[in-house]
Order: C-alpha cells, then structure tokens, then sequence
C-alpha cells in the first residue's frame, strides 16, 4: 500500500484530483455542446482550490447556496456568483457588501421577499425567479402565472432589482430511475419554464433567461440544449448514490472515506469501522429494503479499488459504521486495516469532513 | 422580542443555559441515588465551556467517543476520561500520549486489538470489554462467555492493560416504546452483565465493575442501582426525539437551532426555512408515516415557546428545511421571521453547527 494510506490514522476525506478534473472536463464540454453558460454549483465541493480547478474550462460564473459561501468565494476571485436560494432577508447587510463586489444573483419567490430586498439594497442585483417545475420543494408553481407575474412585476418596479430570468432544480430527477424518464423530467421542466416565460413576455415583462440543472440530468440527458444555463453540483465528485441512479460509473466516484476498521463480527456478516454520522454525514439511499450509507472499497496501491460486491455500510452512528460485509470478503478486513467507502452523498460528506487529502498528497481546505 | 432573536441573522444553535443544568442537576441525583459512578458521554455538548457547568455536581469522570474528544478534554483538565469506542489502534500514538497525562479508558471487543494494543502501548490504560448486551451495533454478545474470556485473559497477560469492567451501550431503548419496555431494557443489560461478570468470576479473573448508560433509560428508568457506572449523554440537552421517547417533556429540551422563514406555501401547508442539513444534520425520527426532523416553536420573549401543534420539519436538503405547517398556525409566521427548531437529535446538530448561543448571549464554543 502506498505510504499515503500507511500515514491515515482516523478518518481522512480522499479525493482523486484526475477524476474531479475530469468529471469537470466532461460537464464543461457537455454545457458547451448544448450552448448553455457552465455556472457550476460550488456547495458541493466547497473550495477554493477545487474552485481553480474549474478554470481551465472556461468558468468565470459560479452557484452557492449561501451568504457566507458567497463570500468566501468572492474572497478568492470569484466575481459572478449565484446565490441557489430564495434570499434570506436578514443576511441583507451581507448581500450589500457583497453586492458592491461581485455580480450577484439572487433569488426570489415572493412579492414580500422582492419589497423587503428593495427597502434595504444599497447595490445592484440580478434576480432570478425560483420556479418550482415540479420538484415541490419550493419556488413559485409553474402554473401559477399570476403570481409569479406579480413577483416579476414587483421586481421591475425595484430600481435595484435587475430581472435576469427563472431558474429552477428539478431535484426529482434524483431517484426518477430510467433514463427515458430523467429526460423526460428533464424535457418537462425545459418545456414548463419556457411556457413560462413566454406567458409572462406576452404580459409585457422582458425577454427571461432560463437555468436548470441537476446531477442526474445533466450527467445522463445527451441533450441539454434549450436553456441559457447550467448549473449542476455533485457531479464533480459524483457518489454511491449517483452510481445508484446511473449518473456515473464506480470509477468516475472521486471522493471517498477512508476509515479504519475497528472491530469484526464474521457471524452475522458484518464489521464495524470508525466512520459515523460525523464523517458520513446521516444521509442514505434506499437500496431495496435497506438503507445504505455508502459503498465499501479497499485501498489498492495509491488509489480504491472496485466496490466489494454486496457490502455496504448499513448503518451509522455518531461515530461507528457498520457495514455489512458478505462472508467472501471476510478474508480481505483485518482490526486495524483501511476502507474507502463511497459516502451515500458526498456534499454532505465534504460538509462535515471540512478538509481533504488528495491522493498525491495535498491537504484541501474548505470554507468550513 | 429579545435582542438576541433581532440579532439573528442565519441559522444559529440556542442553548437554554438553566434547562442545561437542570438537566444535569438531575442526572446527576439519579445516579447518586443508584449509588453508581456518573460519568457522563461529553459526545453531546463537544464543548469545554459546557463541561464546566457538570463539576459542581461532583462530576470528575467523563465518557468521550473518540480520541480527537478526549485530546480536547484532556486540554481542558479533564483527568478521567473514557473512550467509548472500540479502540482504534492506528491512533496508538496519541493514545499513549493521553495515557501520559490522563486516567484513561480503553474498550476493547477482540484478541487481536488487545494484542496490538501491547505491542504498541508505553503508559498503563484502562481496558473495559465491550459488551453487545442485545442493541447489535457491535462488541462482544453477552452469550459468547469463551469469546470474553479469551479477551479478558489477554488483557490479563498485557502488562500495560488494567482490566476495568464490562461496558455497554443499550441503544435499542431509543424507540423501545413503552416505560415498561424501557426498563424492562434495563433490567435485561444488567442481568446480562451480572451474569457475564459472575462466570468470569469463576474462571478465576478479578472483580470486574458494569458500565452502562443511554438517555432513555437512565432519565425514564426509576431505578438504576445495580451497576457501577452510568453514563448517557443525550439528557444534556435533550431533543425532539427524546420527547417522542417521552424521555422528557418539550420544556426540558434545551438546544434549538434558529432559523429565518424564506417562502411561504400555505396552499400545501407548508413554509420553508434557511436552516438544512448542514444545520440540523440529516438525523430523523418516525413520526408515525413521516420522517421528522425536528419540532417548530416560536420566539416568545427571550426564549423559545411550546412546539406549534402538528408543525414539524417534514423535509431537509443541504441548506433548506420544509416545515409541516397546519393552516392554523399560517397567521403566525411571515418571511424573514425566525422558528427554533427542536432537533431531532441534538448530538448531531451540535457537531454540525459547531458553536451555540446561549440564550442569555454568551458563544460557546466546541471542539470542532
């Protein structure tokens, strides 16, 4: 085994810089294809050195889901920042300053949100309206074109208040299954975001942009035309839960915990490592009847290898995971030994890991 | 409303300093009446600060579960500190160096930890045997007396290892139901114990001491005498969870995350809050068909009121939290306002929020 896992003590978040880079490399090329602007979600990876791996690809515009990830990357360079989050008006002071900084986008969904946000700007902003497509986490319904004309109208009365576009997160494609049915998603919300906007150019509002994006569709529809913008996450690591739905293969997966196994119970199939709810985060999958956490790999030479056929950590706790380990590969887990394991969701993982190391060796810090 | 609620701006964890040390006032008076050690799981509160408030309670002897935790308690001038984990032999280095400044405690479940345990330990440790008493997360099950005996006898041959007792955690009384399954529980883990603790006996191993301690039982449970040691953890602040255990009531609860209203959808009783995953961890309870991820009350002066009834946090993503709100509490809440929000499970809020307020303004800091 290399000397970067001989040097792991406790649980240590790995990534595997040539996967990342190459996850972007073909993200970046298929929003070129389909003549979207690449405005990627920076809250999964969370870094300002990732951050600058995107570069290279033409990125300049950016999706956070925070004030406080706003900042932090505006504080490195980053000068076209959407915030992916119907605005929190008590972060205004914030939303000022960083208003006299970047190019800020914000979203709103909500007339009451618009004269909030107008009373108390001192800068000049972009606004998106949050559409709810079809997802049914938030936003202003697709069909409910009054109000989100009232909005929009509201909007145009803020002298602050640039009206870009609408834009939503289909995040039903997550688990939608087949593929025909991610683009049929995918096909939808293009179609329903569309309507309108012409529904509302035909009140008189200006002509909208329209952004989209989520991991499933981005990664799986080989036609994203039809929208101005683009803006997926997860991608760039990708996790167990994209292999799941067939985002990916094992292969693209390029960050993984490694975790020392501390204890061994062959009769019922099962071991148990030091690798928790605060490592793993909480966050699972269903996988048939049961929940998984994550996939379970070994360390082979510098890298993981394959996911071992079967296993899966099946349950976690604040600091323990155990994880159910088919009797073929009891021979390969000794107390003391290192696993890799695909967390179920890496945003999360990073979230509350806060720091990687890379394969070759580099520490990577987060905002956190 | 206070200051303190007007000067919130993002999701922020509150804690209730007087209900915290009620809380503790009062385990700690349960544990003296059973006339075992209390040697409470500082895994909840993660913060020095806090720890202080248990000494004067007599508290000396804490329980942490990992050995990063004890490394800060130790630094804290802790100087009995469990680690109830099942050791982690790749973190030996450290161990050794806690051994060198603290009375320290060990578990261990294997032959082949103890082993490594010796060939790499330079100071004397603890060695508790980690019993799975029924809950099967993990250790030694209380029936394989062999499989205890062989362990306890290479402890016995350790130089450096001091055989302590047996140790478990009856997590299974989390959901048991009932006050009479509850402690029904109890009673079992303890006979369990007792039994193993006699046959050891009689194969000639030293008197050896019964530690065990989860929330449900020790705050629901009115009789705890039986064992040397207890040693929840929860009971520190509570959360909603445990108020469906009926563990306490919703007054006893004394950490809640504040989190700004940002939409409203009272057309599916429902508003959305700034405060996710990353806040509130992605922990949740059944709550008959739904998942529950935490309980909805309001500020009322200084502090936080009774959960709206039927309100809950039905649905959490990384930065967004969808409220269960009935139609009659629409009225009580409008954009840009503030819920506190009873967490299903405080232990992991605590860990991702990182930091508290205390609700008569004092930060409090963790060791993350």
């Amino acid at each position: 085994l290399s000397i970067l896992f001989e040097s792991i003590r406790k649980p240590t978040l790995l990534i595997d810089r040539e996967k990342t880079q190459e996850n972007i490399r073909r993200m970046a090329e298929k929003a070129r294809l389909a003549g979207a602007r690449f405005r990627p979600h920076f809250k999964t990876h969370q870094s300002a050195q990732i951050g600058e791996w995107f570069r290279p690809y033409g990125v300049s515009a950016i999706t956070v889901s925070s004030v406080d990830m706003a900042l932090y990357f505006a504080a490195h360079d980053w000068r076209d920042i959407t915030i992916a989050f119907p605005v929190n008006i008590r972060q205004v002071q914030e939303i000022n300053d960083l208003a006299q900084r970047v190019h800020l986008g914000l979203l709103v969904e909500s007339v009451a949100a618009v004269r909030r946000l107008n009373e108390c700007l001192t800068g000049a902003v972009d606004i998106w309206l949050k559409i709810d497509a079809g997802n049914r986490r938030t936003g202003i319904h697709w069909e409910r074109l009054e109000e989100a004309a009232d909005v929009a109208q509201a909007v145009m009365e803020a002298p602050l208040l640039r009206l870009r576009g609408l834009l939503t997160h289909a995040g039903h494609t997550y688990g939608a299954g087949s593929l025909e049915r991610v683009c049929q998603i995918y096909a939808e919300t293009r179609q329903r975001l569309d309507d309108l906007r012409r529904a509302l150019a035909a009140r008189g509002l200006p002509p909208l942009e329209i952004s989209v994006g989520d991991t499933p569709a981005c990664s799986r529809c080989p036609d994203l035309s039809g929208v101005d913008e683009l803006r997926p996450g997860n991608f760039v690591f990708f996790d167990a839960e994209q292999v799941e739905f067939n985002s990916c293969g094992w292969e693209d997966v390029a960050a993984a915990v490694a975790c020392p196994v501390v204890a061994l119970h062959p009769e019922r199939e099962k071991a148990v490592i030091y690798g928790g709810a605060i490592h793993l985060s909480k966050d699972f999958y269903q996988r048939g009847e049961q929940r998984c956490y994550g996939l379970v790999c070994l360390p082979e030479g510098s890298r993981w290898g394959a996911p071992l056929e079967g296993a899966m950590v099946s349950g976690l706790s604040q600091e323990h995971g155990v994880i159910h380990l088919p009797a073929a590969h009891r021979h390969k887990l000794n107390i003391g030994d290192l696993v890799c394991v695909l967390p179920a969701h890496s945003c999360l993982t990073v979230q509350v890991m806060k720091e990687y190391l890379s394969l070759d060796g580099e520490t990577i810090t987060t905002l956190n």
